[in-house]
């Protein structure tokens, strides 16, 4: 795929300065682009890099005065940006419609229009794939299932009996929705599972990245809320209840029952005790590990996790210990010469 | 499934106490219950909660006096959960005995009466499958692993040759026995991969969640004791040995040859580094880096972890270190003040 | 297979002292080791542990005089053990050349000499395998993905379109490559997918444990640089570019657009920060978390981390926290009673 600056320009509605006959195939950063590519600045102070960029031609909100590279000016760069890279995007071929020979589908399942079933896939009694959903090879489908139109489950997603899957759900590889939890009883010292009759509520628009847990709940159902976005390997535990448009970034582990708000962010490897909540848009730093409910918009960091101010304040603190060891030993040192002192004159 | 309190009194061996007509058809918290449901109180202190309880009915070891709840009294309200849970279970359609035509199976395995071996599923020569053990969809088991009876693995998971599985023992979807682990030498500037001739030995009753990795031995077992259970997304590196009823849970890592004794809790996202041991019955909080071995009993926070009593005493301090910084700078203010006094009198 | 000492001395051009017909049937450790297992020293101070080792013979790189046992004397031990371990590994099956007739393989691939695909693989369309690489069972290759020679795939990989793969590249079970990364842009209050055009390239001599995650780019490559090993649990996000000869740790994570340097090691469960940089050699202990770049040749540690003897030493004094409030105590007292002479001399 190859354009002209100035077909381009023409795609995405952005008004062009300059040479409009630049040929450009891709999308690339400032630093590394080649000259058929097109680079995007969000902010001034990129601005600068582009005198250096060997990119063929720019994505800006506003004119850059004398730079020599063709410029698309459009209202909002990211908005641009995605539309720019989706006509870039590699064209792969689509998955056909229907049902693939080698896929197993129960009979009273319900699949909708346009759906593809691919190779190796498992469907079992009672399931629903809505229209135009994507389950691809080797996908397993528990009985009782439902999911909605326009979802997309790659290669070897494991969804679980009864599980809920809501319209434009996108599920990436090897992840695993509807297990049992981690809930056991002590009985006669043995642990025993405690049966997990709830299910999962994935809602509408969720995506979830690669080789993810999601726990079926003991009673009731493990939530994850409308535009919610997760990142890979991440654990989310047995009746944990999330909000709308979350983030969760990479390997967060978050325990039994808790619940976030809306527009929570969990930094990587973050990691949330059972039975607590968090406040809407509170924004959690990477690896902080939070034991307590956390209020609306607070940002938390450390193990126990704190204010970040507090948690910054102390990491500072601590690193001048050594220098306050030393001043404690000379003040130590000022006291003793102080008492002799008065010690002398008794 | 919907059942009397009366029926299910009956059902469980419970004394009733109240209305023995209220239709119930599930279990739910005290706090989200419906009127359909049967909630559970384990200790005195949530009978309050009770009170304003929607559910159905009560599961509880005592009477409580003047609920106008319908009261189920058992002698162990644990035991009797999973009863009731099991009875609300919801009825799945149970995994046809014998090997789905098109799973995989070589010539000389030896499959156990009422197995059930899924769709897609690939078994290697020498392969034992004991009776009543259900190998779902997409499972591959490596040539000569030994898996023992009533055992459930879910789908995808992969069990790597020369394993030796137990009786009861359940391994959730996506989880990985046996892959090689990461033992390397540098010869020639070069990591070469320090070939794995052990195996895994799982033992009798133990789970395993999903998306979970157990490396094989070097030479030698990876060991998983009788009744141990592990949570999603856990490694557990070569050599390992884990004794008899731990509970390990999500995110956990184990490094090479560490060995925890029996009855170890670990709690999500503790590391524990390799060639140490812990202690029967050691306790680690989430998130904490044990560096060193653990004695029998002790409990542990924090990277490097101590003992979580000094542990918790530290982090109070470390808290304190802005006030103490200030206390330190104002004894310097009083001592100088000393000195000067000293030296007028010089 | 079993071997006598004088056999296997012969094999691996090893200079043997003490008795050749004791008969060996694999490798073992100095302490768990039986009769029938021949052991290993590399350093002098393992050698006590000999004494008491049931053993039937020891490769060591100097002769240990007054030994009792047989001892295979080679240039370096390392280079010793790997050889004697391949000649003990367990003698598999041959994965048959060829393309297992489960598997789905679209006509315009193309597959090298000697190349193995199971059962159940999907491969789709323009996909290249190179000679003698085997694709286990269950793997799925995405369109216009390139794998090199000698490859290992173990079951249930995924490998998205356009990612490209060196030469003796190993991939363990469960493994995804090439999933979308995490990278969303916030458009009137909602995250939009940002299209990841780019793809993932794993140079020559990689091997990646289980259940890891290597993400696309969102333009140009996620990169693993040629003899790079990774554990376990792994997650590598987008555009990240590691060097070459790196050791990565089980359930590290290394977040957008960072890049390591070559011979970088980091312990198991570290995250790394985006957009960061970690020179040549540097070294990252457990659990830390990277925030900042690194030089070549850093030993960090801590979270925030920090240089690992900046670390350890903070870590000793946080600990004597306790001792040093009471000391600060005894300072403000002892203080307090030089102000009251004072105070009485006025």
């Amino acid at each position: 795929m190859e354009l002209t600056v100035g077909q381009l320009a023409q795609q995405i509605g952005a008004d062009l300065v300059g040479d409009g006959s630049v040929r450009i195939s891709g999308v690339g950063p400032v630093k590394s682009g080649d000259k058929n590519t097109i680079t995007f600045v969000k902010d001034s102070k990129h601005i600068a890099s582009l005198e250096t960029s060997r990119a063929g031609a720019v994505l800006v909100s506003r004119r850059i005065e004398e730079l020599a590279k063709p410029q698309l000016i459009v209202e909002n760069v990211d908005v641009a940006l995605i539309e720019v890279l989706n006509i870039f995007a590699p064209r792969l071929r689509q998955v056909p419609e229907g049902i693939d020979p080698t896929a197993k589908v129960a009979r009273d399942t319900k699949i909708g229009k346009g759906a593809a079933i691919g190779p190796g896939v498992v469907i079992d009694d009672k399931v629903e794939i809505g229209e135009n959903s994507v389950i691809s090879r080797g996908c397993k489908i528990g009985e009782n299932a439902k999911l909605g139109k326009n979802c997309r489950l790659d290669s070897n997603v494991v969804v679980y009996h009864n599980c809920i899957i809501g319209d434009n759900v996108v599920i990436q590889a090897n992840t695993t929705i509807g297990s049992v939890g981690f809930g056991y009883s002590c009985i006669d010292g043995a642990h025993r599972l405690i049966p997990h009759n709830g299910g999962v509520v994935i809602e509408d628009f969720v995506e979830i990245g690669a080789n993810c847990c999601v726990d079926r709940a003991k009673f009731g159902d493990t939530v994850v809320g409308a535009g919610t976005k997760i990142d890979n390997l991440v654990q989310i535990a047995h009746n944990v209840v999330i909000g709308k448009r979350c983030l969760i970034a990479g390997q967060v582990g978050i325990a039994g029952s808790s619940k976030l708000g809306d527009g929570v962010v969990l930094g990587g490897q973050v990691g949330v005790s059972d039975n607590i909540e968090i406040g809407d848009g509170a924004m959690i730093a990477a690896q902080s590990g939070v034991t307590h409910s956390v209020r609306a918009g607070e940002q938390l960091f450390g193990t126990p996790a704190t204010t970040k101010r507090d948690a910054l304040k102390t990491v500072t603190l601590t690193r001048r210990l050594p220098k306050m060891a030393e001043r404690l030993q000379r003040l130590s040192e000022r006291i003793a010469k102080l008492e002799a002192a008065e010690n002398d004159k008794r």
